[in-house]
């Protein structure tokens, strides 16, 4: 099979996604193989489309296919500021109906190992949008490893000179999960951030 | 996020590759969206290339970008034909570099339950090359499930007849594998199967 240049490079496109190896991407380029020429077309041009029209929404930076995105345009927003990460967790904390204010995706995080600094993400404008919105609240919602923890960190430097309040989301033990099987790191900052009942 | 148009229709197409559900397919989208324009119309053109390119070999059946392909074409195969249900079975027995004969894809097995039968596989063209190509064995290599066993069945049934040596891959447990762990069904096949040594 492999000798087939088309083959090869189909598959090769494939395990550039995230997770695929050389097997799954094996897999994918078989199925898609089987499907019509129609199907294939679709595929190819909805992945065409997308890239087309998807953009950066000019306010929190979220994917968009229009100017501002959905959830900068709705008026009934509260004036907090949810900070994430990537695209991916808007939706995810979207899912959830537990906030209510609009985001801003800062499209990576302080990494010094990787050679990025705070002026290789998106937070000079969340700067602007604190100082011209309104904004009573920003909530730094990176995730809870080293680079987002120095990340949170350095938004609330930035920000505190502002007056704008900062917080962070809450670190503990999962729902649903068991003290035994937590890890240690978990735990400690579980019961350090404890909250009176 | 799902409010967008042409991001729904990325995460439907996605979500058609095997094993993929809606969760990896989104993971599949935003990663697109981090390519280049350029990378992405690669990956679009690379997937309509192989649909346009590869099609049936006309002796095998096996995926080719030729008329027939680079295995059938091969003067210094030896006279036994492997029968197995898929492309991807070929190219995992190529690897191993155990058989030297050539192959015919079947692209499917009887199963009744889903209404196909031998005439909806590609059975016919095997019994034409057993006649014309000298065969001197045929070896069916059809998963050992209920399916592929009935399948081997059927073909063992109509070539013996035409005098050609038609046999099976051996069946039992995995190099490598431990018998507490392997299956009763295996467990039982191995020791019905067993050869004096």
């Amino acid at each position: 099979m492999n000798q087939i240049d088309s083959m090869e490079r189909l598959v090769n496109e494939f395990s550039k996604l995230p997770s695929v190896g050389k097997k799954t991407a094996q897999r994918y380029a078989y199925f898609l193989l089987t499907m019509s020429e129609n199907e294939v077309k679709d595929f190819a041009g909805a992945m065409i489309e997308a890239k087309e029209k998807i953009h950066y929404c000019k306010v929190c930076a979220n994917f968009t296919d229009k100017e501002v995105c959905d959830i900068c345009s709705k008026v009934k927003r509260e004036p907090i500021i949810c900070v994430v990460k990537e695209p991916k967790d808007v939706s995810a904390l979207e899912k959830v109906r537990e906030f209510n204010g609009s985001y801003h995706v800062l499209h990576g995080v302080i990494n010094p190992l990787e050679g990025k600094g705070p002026n290789d993400i998106n937070i000079r404008s969340l700067l602007s949008r604190v100082q011209t919105e309104g904004t009573e609240e920003v909530i730094v919602a990176t995730n809870p490893d080293v680079e987002g923890e120095a990340t949170a960190m350095y938004i609330a430097n930035i920000l505190k000179p502002l007056g704008v309040k900062v917080s962070r989301i809450a670190q503990g033990i999962a729902m649903g999960s068991e003290l035994e099987y937590t890890d240690a790191v978990t735990l400690s900052k579980a019961i350090s951030s404890r909250r009176e009942m």
